[in-house]
């Protein structure tokens, strides 16, 4: 790949933004990599690992004379990070970055840049369990969706380099609105997470003897449940937090079909159960066909 | 190994029960392996496959002689599957299964069986979403759980050689109560495949246009749950029907504990869905520790 831009800064080398690093090294896609990142082990991993040129805790040094600005840190994060880095973006300059939740980076991002700074938003579908910078890798993208969700009237040069840049990572990109974007998630992500933590939470508070029993017969279901309530406890807390309609939605329609079932199990109506279970079985069919498998 | 029977019969050669006949040929386990299916397609892919001596639809042919049988259909065959091969039944038989809750078993199998044959029920705690004797393979059941449950006074040999069976499909075997092993597998099993049914099935209930977007960004979260949902359909429903108390008991739980998180995002408290996260991440770490993930 061809350089695709001067300096670059990935704010957060944690699991995404360390990984992201390592495909802009690969691809030589920057002429300079800056990883801010306040947590001193993580600015000393990614030296150490080679996937950037220089760290530092320091919002201006980072953000001076960037072309293009990766905020991969917790939604949380967001307002103060833009407030902080605004006055130092230089003109021209993109900023995106690959939160879970879309409308959060426009309510919490948008109003601070200044004009002539483009904003590209980013959600690459990809990720571990796993956090942290030596928990990335270059692959983590390929194959997998990457959503932009740029703000009407944004400039299309800036759409098409951060387009480049995750075509580079192998991934499929595509546009949509941030408000459908999040409704989506929603109901592909957030809510199946949401599940896993409180299935996860309700097996620990389980006396000691049983707890132990699920985890040694753990393979039966549970362990697929406990890999996604293994991500990253203040991620994951910033994505609730930060997508609360669309969760609040998706949970009450949840959680009537699962009172629905319930009743079906009390009343033996072995009918509305197995009716269900035939239809669940065909979506998995269709994600097969959709090489998402 | 060495032979552990003469005639042994297979109920049902689908998924389990065929990769328990594989382990049986792989192994010599048998003089002769009988399989009885209802399905003619599985009768004739059985022996196409060479996994089993010779296939029946008739329980008095596979049965006679047997020094053992093990059920593996759907535990809802149980009651008129033991009534019809009780009369057939060898002095000295053994009658075991591969069903997923155990107190059934008891109920269903026990009444039916002449005095001299022994009653060792079983659980091997593995499986794929996948149906039929074309999806089994013998190392299925490798490095994984086999439970058996039998009831109090049944004769040490019988559970010792139904242990060599298991221990022959290099499971590792626990004997565990009945009624224990049920409460057990709806806090790892059933409940999270209740879960997995319903949140699927939302899903399905959404228009078109947002469904086909959830199974094209399925990799979030989703996927992982299609899988546990595309197990089989009959098979399941006959699980919650026979685990009904069980299952009814841990969703009460699973509820409140929903419940409880859906009002921490809904008033915006992060601590507490922070600190619920933060729980679940250890319990990933101990199913580590304990070599199940």
């Amino acid at each position: 790949m061809a350089q695709l831009f001067g300096k670059v800064a990935i704010v957060g080398i944690g699991h995404i933004g360390s990984s992201l690093a390592r495909v802009i090294k690969r691809d030589g896609l920057a002429g300079q990599l800056v990883a801010l990142d306040n947590t001193p082990a993580h600015r000393d991993k990614a030296l150490e690992l080679g996937i950037v040129d220089a760290v530092t805790a320091d919002v201006a040094t980072a953000v001076a004379g960037a072309d293009l600005v990766v905020l991969a840190t917790p939604i949380g994060t967001y307002p103060a990070l833009a407030q902080a880095m605004a006055p130092h973006l230089a003109q021209g300059a993109i900023v995106s970055d690959v939160g879970s939740v879309k409308m959060a980076t426009l309510r919490d991002v948008q109003p601070y840049l200044p004009d002539g700074v483009h904003l590209v938003p980013g959600h690459p579908i990809a990720g571990t369990e796993h956090s942290g910078p030596e928990a990335g890798f270059a692959e983590l993208f390929r194959g997998r969706w990457c959503i932009l969700t740029p703000p009407e009237g944004t400039a299309a040069p800036a759409i098409e380099q951060v387009t480049a840049l995750w075509q580079s990572a192998e991934s499929q990109v595509e546009i949509m609105e941030a408000a459908h974007h999040d409704r989506v998630l929603a109901i592909t992500s957030h809510l199946p997470h949401l599940i896993a933590y409180t299935i996860v939470g309700t097996a620990t508070d389980l006396e000691t003897t049983l707890q132990q029993e699920v985890i040694k017969f753990s393979a039966s279901g549970f362990r697929d449940f406990t890999r996604i309530a293994a991500s990253d406890p203040v991620m994951w807390r910033d994505i609730f937090l930060n997508n609360k309609e669309a969760v609040l939605d998706v949970l009450q329609r949840f959680t009537e079909d699962l009172t629905a079932l319930q009743r079906a199990i009390r009343w033996g109506e072995g009918d509305k159960l197995q009716d269900l279970f035939t239809r669940t079985r065909a979506i998995r069919r269709s994600i097969i066909d959709a090489r998402q498998a």
